[in-house]
Order: structure tokens, then C-alpha cells, then sequence
């Protein structure tokens, strides 16, 4: 049994009565990546908001296979809302787990609580890491696992890891994409939720995630924080060592003068980046490589985009793309014509 | 109110039935560090382990001024006795917070927890960190700090900034020890136990623990874990980031071959050590420095032991000493004779 979270699929994305597509993040977003995984929305007869799934009932969903009701709507202050109730309370009486990303939890409800347990369904709050978590062993794993990393928090780590495991797949590369935050475990139906976890758990958890494996498996790591947040930079440190990772991606947004929350602390350059990063990562894997840097340009004017990634590239000597717009062929091409060093050259 | 643990002193040590001095490791070191915080000693007539405290029954120790109970027996599996169950009831009800450094919690025994409540005592589990921790903001704070690091965990960082706090205090510093785990926060009356916060807050939690003070004063960190231990190099990043300190003094094992627990990953260098601690402290302070190392020789020979501190002294420019055999004095020489850099030269 596998010591990550487990979501049961195909989910019923529940939307409810949310007013826009801000609050629907959650449901658009694993809708967009993980569209085999559902199989209907449900909302309120006053929602405009359409996910493009088909409109189900709680009856039909769970006729047509569904597993869990996945709240797919985040309102302001993240609390399960009072009129949402009876919906969850009626799918928990037709068998479906309930999943939530929400701050508060699942579990403090009594009613759901009860609910659950007389119809031994699951409550899962992905917010909340699963006991028994071992402590980081250091030892190495077999397969592979690259690890996206940042200059900073919130630079597209989810979603370049996310176009990078399913842009292997469609060359048939055996792979898997590994969720650390709560959007990327409901998009890939399990994972750890690794900025919960208690800080000397933190490698282990992330060693749990991304398992001995075979081969020429690629684990696709989504990153957590940087190294350069004075606030989480732990959690980033216990993810690189834990997940050893034989390839790192750098994900940069090349318009943030500051670390976010933090005005004093400037957002290093992707050079200085890449170089802590490879050196702390060593320390479980000395083979590691970066393989190509993820930028967010979608607010650099378009006549000094290409300039500016042929400018991070020249420094870098690494392929720079903008992920949603260029695509990530360059940092697989990298990535899979990497020679990995000889058993010799390790330290 | 401070967002760390606070503990009420003076404390009736109780040692109740434990066999050897091995398992009242805790209450023979808080007795040794801090005897102003220590009114008396608790025993069973079977007992023969003596800290040198004069015996009192839970009502002598009370009428004495005795305001906490604190369990200095460690047995093995770390549970709470059955047969210490009345005498932890007697002490709640003459109104003694009890203490508790154990893996299993006080508030996991309902006939505590009730009798707690009934007297309005606390239960203290010293290995629970307190609510409410805030997240990192990396601002600088006012006033002055020191952290130990190690090349490995138990390395003597506890022991090494015991001392130089006291050895400050006995030159006029004004300075508090700050400590980081459940025996240092006995010692200290208060504290953080680091490694069990959830790893979003870790930096947050070092921040709390060495608020802004006087320009003059200096926080002395107890550290924990080492950046290369595979499992905790993340709570250790966190404590350096968090306690931004001016200062960091090298705790090391000469003889240590690998790090505990991970066959395959060696001990650094000293040199090593220093020079990636720097590198990450610099983030939350660019003025930090090097100040000593810190070496347990215990285990080497007499002959070597001179020219093994020498050596090191001699790599790094820095001195060093064996904290227990030598002294601190020649680190804190350097500590308060180190320049600091003038404003202008921060980056």
C-alpha cells in the first residue's frame, strides 16, 4: 500500500452555486488536465459556469460509475458552504467518497462525519498528508525523476511539470506525473500534499512519492516554493533531497522584482538558480542535471519575448521556453538526450 | 504573548522508579544546566538515581513554590507509567502544570487531561509546538543572534550554545539561549520544538523564537539537524533562514564516518559545512560569519586530539575547540572581536 493520498476516480466535479470562473479554478483546471478522470459536473440550476462536462444528478453520476464528488468550487475564505450540504450528505448516501481542497476540513463537520462512516465512504481533505510517513533514508531508487524548481513561488512549476509528463507520454516515454499541491493530486488522482507535512517527514514524504521504479520510468516531480522564499525554502529543500532528481526543470517569471510577500528580497537570476539548486540536489543525487528553463511570459510584450528567452537561453545554455505558448518539445529533447555520466564519473 | 512554548518554573523533577542514570538523561541535564529552575526531586523509595536535589513529596515541593511537575524519566518506548499515574494526578491537583518530554502525549491519558481541566493546570507535551505560527516574512530583526549548525545531526550543537550562552552571560552579554528541542526548552523554560511544525511554518517558527530585542543583545540558537542529512536538511534550512543569524559556529565529529542513519552519504568537510551554510544563510542575512568550530574529540585519542583541533583551526582561519574538554572562550573571543560589516557593504 502506498503511503500517498489516493482519490478514488472518475470523480463527479461538483460545482454548486459558484458565481464565476475565478472560484471554478479548481474544477477548470482538472477538467483541462485530467478529463478521463471525469465524468460529469453537478451544479445548482443558478450556475453559469460550464466546465463542458455533462450536467449529471447525484443519481446519474453515481449510475454512470462515478467514484467521488470532488468540490470543485473554492469561495471566498475556502469553507464548505451551509447549502452545499444536503448535496454532499446525498452523495455520501449513494456511495461516493467526497474530496476537498478547501481550508476548512471535511472532517470537522459532524453531519458529513456521521454521514461517512455509516455508509463507509471516505471524507479526503487533500490538504492533509497521510499518516505514517516514513523519514527520509537518502538511499537511492531506481528509476528516473525530474523535479521542477523556481526562482520563486507561483511561476508555473504545476503546469510545466504537468505539459512535460503528458508531452512524454505522447512520445510514449513511460511516465508518471507526481503531485505535491492540492489542484496537482486532484489532477493526477493521488500524491502528497507536501507543505502539510511535518518538516522532519518532509524528504521522506517526498521518497514515498515517487517510488522505486522501473528503469526508464520518469517520475515528473511538481515543485513546492524555492529555495529563494525565505518562508518555504525548507519545503523546497526536503522535496529536491527526497525526490533525488536525476533532471531539474527552472521555471522563472522574468517580470517579479521581488520574492512574493517579501518586497526586500529580489527573485534571483535563473543562473544562480539552477547552480543552488544542482548543488544542494547532489547530496542524493550527484548525477543531476538541469534540462531547460520554464518562463512565464505572458505579460513581457510580444516584440521582446523571443529576445528575452534566446537571452536566458545564450546564459544559460539551456533551452528556455515559455510553457504554454512554445510548448516543452525543447526541454524533452534536452531531457532525453542528456547523457547521464557513467557509473565511474559519480562521486 | 510570545507564539512559542512557555513552561512554568521552578519544576519538581520527577524521576519516580527509573533504573539507570541512561533514562534521566533529561532531568540529570536540566539539573545540570539550569538548577535555578529546579526546586526539588521527586522519587519512588526504589529509586536510586540522584540529581543532587533535595527529595520532596508533591505537597513539600508545592508549599515550597513549585510550579510544574516536569518528568524527567525517559523509559524505554517513551511512554507514561502506569504507576506514575497517581503522583502525576496528586501534582495536578495541588495545582502543578505537568511537563512532559515523552512520545506519547499527556492528553492522550483522559484521566490527565480530565483532572487537568478540573484544576486548571496545563498539560504540556514539550514535543507539540504551539498554534498560531506564523508563516516566514525574512524581514530583519532587530538584535543580535548566533546559530550552531552541524556536519551532521548530534554533533553537540545542544551542548555548544549552553555554553556560550552561559559563558556570555558570565562576561556581562546580554543574551538568551533559544531553544529548538524538547530538553533545551526544559532548560530554557521555553522554546520551539523545530522539527515538529509543519514544514510551511519552520522558518516562521525560528522567527518567533528570536523576536526583534535590543541592538545588543544576542539570541543563542540551539540548532537542529544538518543541511546533509538527507531526512532534515529541510528543518535545517528553515532554522537558518528563520534565525537569519549574525553568526554560526560549526558543531563536528571527527570520528563520525557517515551520517547517522545513511551508510552511503559521508560527513562533509568543515570547510564544506561552513561554505553552504553561508551560502544559504545569506538570503535572510548577507552579513552572516563564521565564528568556530565546535568538535567533539571524546573518542580520540589524547595524543591526537591537539593537533586534529589544530588542523582545523588551520583549514578554516577559524578557531577550534572541543566545547566540554576546552571551553567556548577562544569562539567567543571571535564572536565579539568579528567586525561586522558597515551598512554600506550589505549587498
Amino acid at each position: 500500500m502506498p503511503v500517498t493520498l489516493q482519490l478514488s476516480a472518475p470523480y463527479l466535479i461538483f460545482l454548486g452555486d459558484v458565481p464565476s470562473a475565478v472560484y471554478a479554478k479548481t474544477a477548470l483546471g482538472i477538467v483541462q488536465w485530467a478529463p478521463e478522470k471525469c465524468i460529469a459536473q453537478h451544479r445548482f440550476p443558478e450556475c453559469e459556469i460550464d466546465t463542458g462536462l455533462a450536467d449529471m444528478s447525484i443519481a446519474e453520476a453515481t449510475a454512470a460509475g462515478a467514484k467521488s464528488l470532488l468540490i470543485g468550487s473554492a469561495p471566498v475564505g475556502g469553507a464548505i458552504q451551509v447549502n452545499w450540504i444536503p448535496s454532499l450528505l446525498e452523495a455520501i448516501a449513494a456511495g461516493l467518497d467526497i474530496v476537498s481542497g478547501l481550508h476548512t476540513k471535511l472532517e470537522d463537520y459532524p453531519e458529513l462525519r456521521e454521514a461517512a462512516e455509516r455508509h463507509n465512504v471516505r471524507l479526503v481533505d487533500v490538504r492533509v498528508p497521510p499518516q505514517n510517513l516514513p523519514i527520509g533514508s537518502g538511499e537511492k531508487r531506481s528509476g528516473k525523476r525530474l523535479l521542477a524548481v523556481g526562482t520563486d513561488c507561483s511561476v508555473g512549476k504545476k503546469y510545466t511539470t504537468l505539459a512535460i509528463s503528458r508531452a512524454l507520454e505522447a512520445r510514449g516515454v513511460n511516465c508518471d506525473f507526481r503531485a505535491t499541491g492540492q489542484t496537482g493530486i486532484m489532477i493526477a488522482g493521488s500524491g502528497m500534499p507536501i507543505d502539510a507535512v511535518v518538516c522532519d517527514f518532509t524528504a521522506g514524504a517526498a521518497e514515498s512519492l515517487s517510488p522505486n521504479n522501473d528503469p526508464d520510468h520518469w517520475d515528473i516531480v511538481e515543485g513546492q516554493g524555492s529555495l529563494f522564499t525565505p518562508a518555504y525554502a525548507g519545503v523546497s529543500l526536503g522535496l529536491l533531497h527526497g525526490s533525488q532528481p536525476d533532471a531539474i526543470v527552472v521555471c522563472h517569471d522574468p517580470l517579479r522584482e521581488h520574492i512574493v510577500g517579501c518586497p526586500n528580497h529580489p527573485v534571483p537570476s535563473v543562473q544562480t538558480c539552477i547552480d543552488t539548486n544542482l548543488l544542494l540536489a547532489r547530496l542524493t543525487n550527484p548525477a543531476v542535471r538541469c534540462v531547460g528553463v520554464s518562463v512565464n511570459t505572458s505579460a513581457v510584450a510580444p516584440e521582446d519575448r523571443r529576445g528575452l528567452l534566446d537571452s536566458i537561453a545564450a546564459q544559460t545554455g539551456l533551452p528556455a521556453v515559455d510553457s504554454i505558448i512554445d510548448g516543452v518539445d525543447k526541454i524533452i529533447d534536452q531531457l532525453l538526450q542528456t547523457q547521464l555520466p557513467k557509473q565511474g564519473e559519480l562521486a
